[in-house]
């Protein structure tokens, strides 16, 4: 690298040596020994990446089961279930576990998701032991393939208002599920084109003709390899990417199920017909229901993590390798990461990734410890559902954002599949979309933070925040004593009076957070005023919603943002003084400056920046980009990901 | 739509009408004609969009070429070759020709530029007359196939270093190519894989052992269908996209062509082996034989334009027929474009896209005014080179960013191939490469900028930025006279002096233009300045280049914008009066305000946007969203894409 020593003033400035198997250490936590599992399965089965490109939709599928079950024998897929029924009885290691497959093919990663987490996990925290007894020995396996049939035609995002009905008939004690309209036909459903036996199959349950809101039913949907009387399939087609999966749609006209395959965990209808929960109010039951099934986001945010993580990879290596255009010597060309455009296309995208890995970690964490039985109380589970939109929101994002960049950081060369990035571009495209489209997560969380002081509303649906507004109990969720209260907490945040911030150290960790949380807070006072105005002018609650919706997802993207930082600054405070932790400790530095600089707009309007020290911060990420630029062959060799997974033989080398 | 009195204050403002029919004769300009030709070309060949999903590479390949013949036979393709050849004699027919294209298979699209813009132009713009009769008539009609060997595995952007050589042999009078290592085959060649028999290769030309620098050559690389003598061609295998397009790699070893073989416009060498040039300094021959082929970035800007059309189109029409929450009402759901973060997300996008493509009418009028003699001056030559290369960055990143958000728009429906955006995100993802990695364009813009005062310094080579700062003459170029006449010209950019913008009307377009070219003529001088004080203190040039590289980069941002911007404004000015006018007006309006509003943070470090301005401002961004709210589907009806070609039956209705 060209070096130049005018531009790091005589500061004493050592640059860190990294001990890469020791991070890796770190970055795998508690789970290397699934995540090294994980490892050898996917060099085991590397070829997958190839046969994506070579096989036909229909073989690709067959291949992709096939791993799928072959993975599952050496018990990677079963971490999250029972010990009793053949599982491993560790939740974190199964998302883990999840996590580490995504450095691979991910139709592999999301056939997985699909029959374990989606399926697999609907049977277990949905069900009750007669459910688990018959399905998830065989489940488990992946002998009995099935589905997860929530999402219809017209309804994604709301699935309060699915309209498939489960109708009891008392009579012959049976439900009979219909589809009614072709808005209600099940779609994208994973696995129902090929290879599902069962479908767990969300419905309005009718009971003596009253509606009792969504349930879920486990359904036949083919017999002996047919596709079973009064089901209807079809297959979604070729889609952008994960065609190993077969996306298909569902449509029941009248099929019959006995009254015992309603899971039954939260609700139930005795014989006779009479419908009985042990949750009365049925929008907390429903979102009760609906919570059980927050592993699925966690799963997929950790997915995104990783998968960008395969781009940068590949991306960075090119960078040390490539050289193009003369520019500090006449006789060799330059190394595409000694320029400084370069380091700035790169390197906060790594330093961010590696604050979603930490970020992650907590989420992991949590999800563990309350579906363990932790620390397992309404208040840890709201937390969690919270933190896990919020995190799969930002963790999608940066994926998507990460494999457009690396591509095309990779030129021409970055185009042929056999370097990596049509898969990754075309596969992860979706991660935003499914288990919640990103920005209905997004206004989830804001919804959160706004309910915060006022609990006897935390059963608002989760639909957020349209129906939030629209409620008219919005006035005592918002008084005006408490939006003071907000306002007076927004100045308590910085730690040393309100000038503070104009003088602490740009490189102190206690100033980056300090100017995360002023945001974060200034934006969720701003933001209930605004929702409080416009109640109290008696103006059209969709419209105030509609005009205010911007500012919503901004203050759930910062608050998101600032767990995500607290996590990274927590994580480098952890770790024994050395190399590691002065290289992961720049990384978080970079990481903040960089963030506060891309909003720095809204600190200026806010009167937490002047423009000078915001320029300071411009000048200080790119002195941060030049130290961390030796570091970044080591900092993404940390990440472990198998050379198999990357191909881009010309690339990488 | 649910309106709300008081959002806008009784301002005596009246909804416009559209006419959209009006409206698609503004934007088809003088070219309805070939534009309507291409739209009845386009859905005759209709099926060609769902081939590409079933068809296997081979036949697909196949398929695309015969479509191009069957083009080429009504005169489409062929409108940039003088008519004693059988074209139709009009460059800017041409250029809309091929913009027009991209509403359709984007496979089609490329493979028409490789055949007649990449290799027909260089024969037209590189040969003389004995190239022109003996390739023109059937290249035209698609009978002779052929490619355009310039890019190198080793080299993209920097083809001054193109490994390749061609040795002129006086004995037998021949040159003798070879490529001289693995790193100079070339690679990526559209037309090579299969379909190519010529090739018109660039090399560096030795003459009794002197290197003459890169020249280029016609090549036969196939006979009867088989690969040439000494010629060795590899697939590049599958792509991301593009798939029916055959790239592919070739090797030279020691092939012999007739010194006739040389496209000797600008050059030759005479049997005798003395090398003839009419332009003297070598790097102005070598720029001079590249700038005949900017008619490429002019038609992969326009074509990046229309595919982001198609995107837009459809994520229109998706959000104005999909409902979701009950937001407003209690009975029915929202439509997506009510909700206020809908509009954020796709208006201005539609707005972008209008203001980009008034701004490409801009360029291939240049493009034709100069290639067809009308106004061809080296001054409108660099002009022309510097805004096809701006425009092509900025388009096609628009066209990346664009596809992408239409997706997530459209949400897990957006991902089925059947509704369009899989095509679309493979296909366009490598527009921001090809013609010029972006990034090195936009060095090649700003290097123009700085030059601009000195002339004699014209000549630098177009890798632009690096060795221009290499350069020692650097010192003559930013004199510290010139430095300071440069933010002279800032001052006087306010038409009314310094604080005239803090009072003038935010709806003004004089106030947008002006503070367009403030930021533009400041960041210029910015450079300036950091590349001098560099140079001055005597430090490593490739350190400095890279150090102020961002800033170079974001000053020739900033010049394109202001260009895009004055386009949007002269052609609205020139409507006559009525519904239109008004239309474009509150669509340049938000071009201009949501432009400003991303970079606020530029302006107020800048002492141009007062806090208060600046939230004013993004308070009008969405104000004039939900003016346009009510316009947005003629606004994208008036583009003209035939239903056919949008697909998405279940979203487009």
């Amino acid at each position: 690298m060209a070096t130049d020593t005018t531009s790091t003033p005589a500061s004493g400035y050592v640059q860190p040596e990294l001990d890469v198997r020791a991070l890796t250490e770190v970055l795998d936590g508690g789970y290397a020994g699934i995540r090294d599992l994980v490892r050898s399965n996917l060099v085991r089965y590397a070829s997958v990446l190839e046969e994506a490109d070579e096989l036909g939709v229909d073989a690709f599928r067959e291949r992709v089961r096939e791993l799928v079950v072959g993975m599952a024998a050496t018990g990677q897929t079963g971490m999250g279930f029972p010990t009793e029924y053949g599982g491993g009885g560790d939740i974190g290691a199964s998302i883990a576990a999840f996590e580490t497959l995504a450095f691979g093919d991910l139709s592999v990663l999301v056939k997985v998701g699909v029959q374990f987490g989606l399926f697999g996990g609907a049977i277990l925290h949905l069900g009750t032991e007669r459910h688990h007894a018959a399905y998830l020995p065989d489940l488990i396996t992946g002998k009995l393939m099935g589905c997860f049939a929530m999402t219809e035609t017209g309804h994604g995002s709301n699935v309060q208002a699915l309209g498939t009905v489960a109708r009891y008939d008392a009579a012959g004690q049976e439900f009979v599920i219909t589809t009614e309209g072709d808005h209600a036909r099940k779609d994208y459903i994973g696995n129902a084109a090929r290879h599902a036996e069962l479908a767990v199959v969300f419905a309005q349950l009718e009971v003596g003709g009253k509606s009792e809101g969504v349930h879920a039913f486990v359904v036949p949907v083919r017999v002996g390899g047919e596709v079973a009387p009064g089901v209807r399939i079809e297959d979604d087609g070729r889609k952008m990417g994960l065609n190993g999966v077969d996306n298909g749609r569902i449509w029941f006209d009248g099929v019959r199920v006995p009254r015992e395959a309603l899971l039954n965990r939260f609700a139930d209808v005795t014989a006779e017909g009479v419908y009985e929960s042990s949750i009365e109010n049925p929008d907390r039951r429903f979102f009760t229901m609906l919570g059980t099934l927050v592993q699925g986001r966690v799963s997929v945010g950790g997915a995104g993590v990783n998968a960008a993580k395969v781009a940068l990879v590949i991306a960075t290596k090119y960078a040390v390798r490539r050289r193009q255009f003369e520019a500090a010597s006449d006789t060799e060309e330059q190394l595409l990461l000694d320029y400084g455009l370069h380091q700035r296309r790169l390197l906060p995208l790594i330093a961010r990734t590696y604050a979603l890995h930490f970020a992650q970690d907590v989420v992991r964490t949590q999800l563990h410890d309350v579906f363990s039985g932790i620390a397992d109380d309404p208040q840890a589970r709201r937390r969690l559902e919270s933190r896990a939109a919020g995190t799969k929101a930002l963790a999608t994002w940066h994926a998507t954002r990460v494999v457009q960049e690396c591509r095309e950081a990779c030129g021409g060369a970055g185009y042929l599949t056999v370097n990596r990035f049509a898969a990754l571009k075309a596969d992860s495209d979706i991660f935003t979309t499914f288990e919640g489209d990103n920005h209905v997560l997004l206004q989830l969380v804001a919804k959160g933070l706004l309910t915060h002081y006022a609990s006897e509303f935390e059963d608002l649906d989760q639909l957020g925040m349209v129906r939030y507004v629209t409620n008219l109990a919005v006035e005592t969720v918002i008084e005006k004593t408490s939006v003071h209260k907000l306002l007076e907490r927004v100045r308590d945040l910085l730690p040393g009076g309100d000038e503070w911030d104009q003088e602490a150290g740009l490189l102190d960790s206690e100033y980056h957070l300090a100017m995360l949380r002023y945001r974060e807070e200034h934006m969720l006072a701003g933001v209930a005023r605004r929702l409080k105005r416009g109640i109290d002018q008696k103006r059209d609650p969709g419209v105030v919603f509609s005009q205010v919706q911007d500012h919503v997802i901004a203050v759930a993207h910062a608050h998101v943002e600032r767990l995500v930082l607290e996590a990274f600054v927590d994580k480098v405070r952890a770790l024994p003084e050395g190399g590691n932790k002065v290289a992961l400790g720049l990384l978080c530095d970079l990481f903040a400056l960089s963030t506060i600089e891309a909003d720095r707009a809204w600190f200026m309007e806010h009167g937490r920046l002047t423009v000078q020290r915001s320029k300071a911060i411009s000048r200080e990420v790119n002195d941060l980009c030049r130290k961390v630029r030796p570091l970044a062959v080591g900092l993404v060799d940390a990440w472990g990901i198998p050379t198999e997974m990357l191909r881009a033989p010309d690339l990488v080398g």
